[in-house]
């Protein structure tokens, strides 16, 4: 049954080959001080930097620096980013990179004007911010956190050795996006397709819960077909067109709390991944996959109905003559054999983790109680050590 | 491939048997003068009315009288209600109704501080508002046209023999929309089985069009699919909570522009069903079942992959050992059988339609590009003709 709730996602979206020409529409709306935030530098290597730079002077806008953004933005960055924004007076955050840049800049967001420790505030006592909120806009160049359309932030605090995220309600969502699919073609393989498993998980983690027959799951199906059918296209030609676009459409969609609508939620992969992240500070797409099929396998028995669901309307595995568990097992080794040929993690070992870390994770990974089958600590260790 | 394209949908939503409290958070937001606009009279009797207005009173509101808006809104029940408006000096239009009275609001919104005629400004010439436009609000009672998340107004002009749809911007869009399901109950199986067909119809009319793989259109099936099956529940049991939410929420994302994105779209069921309501006042969703198969069997051959794909992945539709032209055809005869299932009516002549009208209808037949085939008067004359 549909449960009761509100919607209202009103982030204005500029999508295709030729968006970054709208941002001149969007900076008129906001004061002087813009201040740009992007990660490593590979935006002045390829070009979007100076593109920028171009349009915020031409709309007479001053430039505050605030490059460095890592691929976990921590905590300390935090601190450095709301002391820039003060110092400035900053008017607007402009994130211009992946999920991380925009989860940084709606942490800045709700940070520069707030007297509290955001850290404290936000990320451990899950707080909503009471202050004034700076507003965030978006210039997306990798496709998959789903950041550019939500109120989600995740930051790092890798001396308490937590990764944790704050989805904040519709006031913290950016006010507007670029999206244009040409700025992920210069994406390193690897990154385009921990992009693609991220959104991909992403929707499983609000498809694998509930009893229901929910519109939401429906979609959810819709989006994961999509997907599913880009990522091998684009896997084979990086920059087909039509494959980057429909990703990075589906990213969008896959979170900006659509298909969570009207059901419950699961969120364990994440919470698992989010552990192995704190500590190895891996790619978060690889850090989801390397802990999906376990998680998965084991949880399985408990919500058989929706994983039969999973095997027949998104892999389309033959049904007759076989028993719902087989049904279920061929959905999740056809969803095995789909990464395995993307190239992703299968193992956290991959990624650093090794076996004296495993309890720290164990402590590290909150246990959420939407999904079909509530975790204790034990099957949690239990689960990292099947994912070694 | 993805086209490009800008997307903002600002209205917010309360979804829920308990959504009708929220409009008193909604109030404060707007001046002292409500214009109150809904249908026959049906909410005086079903109590809806007289919570609206409890609420109205309880908030200080003056609660300005406009009913009587009829299934199909007239031209002249557009500039009484704008009249209406100036007399009163309206700060709020609340449209408690289905969507003639949520198109009806739009349409006096945009008319309200216009000088020119609105008909002839905003449904002959189809210019966008110049004006302020008085902020709309909606309380649905009945699901399908998905006007309560759209810019969309379709107003009928009967000395002209015209019903023209104007789909404004962002701007004309409702501020607020409350779905509850349960305001869905009272209305009678036809109306409700024609809303399902409307739902159903604008899903068809933007998923038919396009060569390419489409985000959109894995989206389109997941909702079509969605309604069918509600719909059949629905069908022998009308109070199932489960499958009325699930209706109302698919048939607000049905139209509220997301599986446009980035695709040409068709339209032409909803040209061919206008002309019909123009000369006819039949009930829109009818006009839409009526004219939709004789359409789809004509454009058929020029779209083939397209009513393939739609037969497979709707329909399940077996595929092996068939020709193209025999799955698409055996999709259409699925669509045929459900829709007969529903009892929704598949001839206009069942609508009071005659061979006398067939050529006046053709007239007012706006003939659309975005379709499979673009038809010329003549074949316009064929299909309506196979429709009677």
């Amino acid at each position: 049954m549909l449960g009761n709730f509100s919607y209202m996602n009103a982030t204005k979206l500029y999508f295709g080959e030729d968006s970054l020409q709208y941002l001149k529409d969007e900076l008129p709306k906001y004061g002087p001080a813009v201040q740009l935030i992007y990660g490593g530098g590979s935006i002045k290597k390829n070009g979007i930097y100076d593109a920028v730079v171009e349009i915020l002077k031409a709309c007479g806008k001053t430039v505050v620096e605030d490059g460095g953004v890592m691929p976990n933005p921590t905590v300390e960055k935090l601190r450095e980013g709301v002391k820039i924004a003060r110092d400035n007076h900053t008017d607007l955050l402009l994130a211009v990179g992946g999920g991380s840049c925009c989860d940084y800049a709606k942490a800045v967001s709700v940070a520069v004007h707030c007297d509290e420790d955001p850290w404290e505030k936000y990320f451990i006592r899950f707080e909503e911010p009471a202050c004034e909120i700076v507003p965030v806009g978006c210039i997306l160049t990798m496709a998959g956190t789903g950041s550019e359309m939500n109120g989600g932030s995740v930051i790092t605090n890798h001396e308490a050795k937590l990764k944790i995220g704050h989805v904040f309600g519709e006031n913290v969502m950016p006010k507007f996006s670029i999206l244009n699919p040409k700025f992920t073609y210069s994406l390193p393989q690897k990154q385009m397709i921990a992009g693609i498993y991220d959104i991909f998980s992403h929707i499983c983690e609000q498809y694998f819960s509930g009893e229901d027959d929910n519109t939401s799951d429906y979609l959810a199906e819709g989006l994961m077909k999509s997907v599913i059918h880009s990522s091998l296209i684009a896997l084979k030609n990086p920059e087909d067109y039509e494959a980057r676009s429909n990703i990075m459409w589906t990213a969008t969609w896959a979170l900006n709390t659509l298909i969570a609508k009207g059901k419950s939620t699961d969120w364990m992969v994440h919470m698992l991944g989010q552990a192995v992240g704190a500590y190895t500070d891996a790619t978060h797409g690889m850090t989801l996959s390397a802990v999906s099929l376990p998680y998965y396998r084991h949880i399985m028995p408990c919500g058989l109905a929706k994983f039969k669901r999973f095997a027949k309307e998104v892999w389309g595995v033959e049904t007759e003559g076989r028993s719902d568990m087989e049904i279920a097992e061929s959905g999740l080794s056809a969803l095995e054999a789909w990464m395995r040929q993307l190239g992703l993690a299968m193992k956290i070992s991959e990624l650093g983790a090794a076996e004296d870390m495993i309890e720290g994770m164990a402590d590290a990974t909150f246990i959420l109680k939407g999904g079909y089958k509530v975790l204790d600590r034990s099957e949690v260790v239990q689960i990292l050590r099947e994912c070694l």
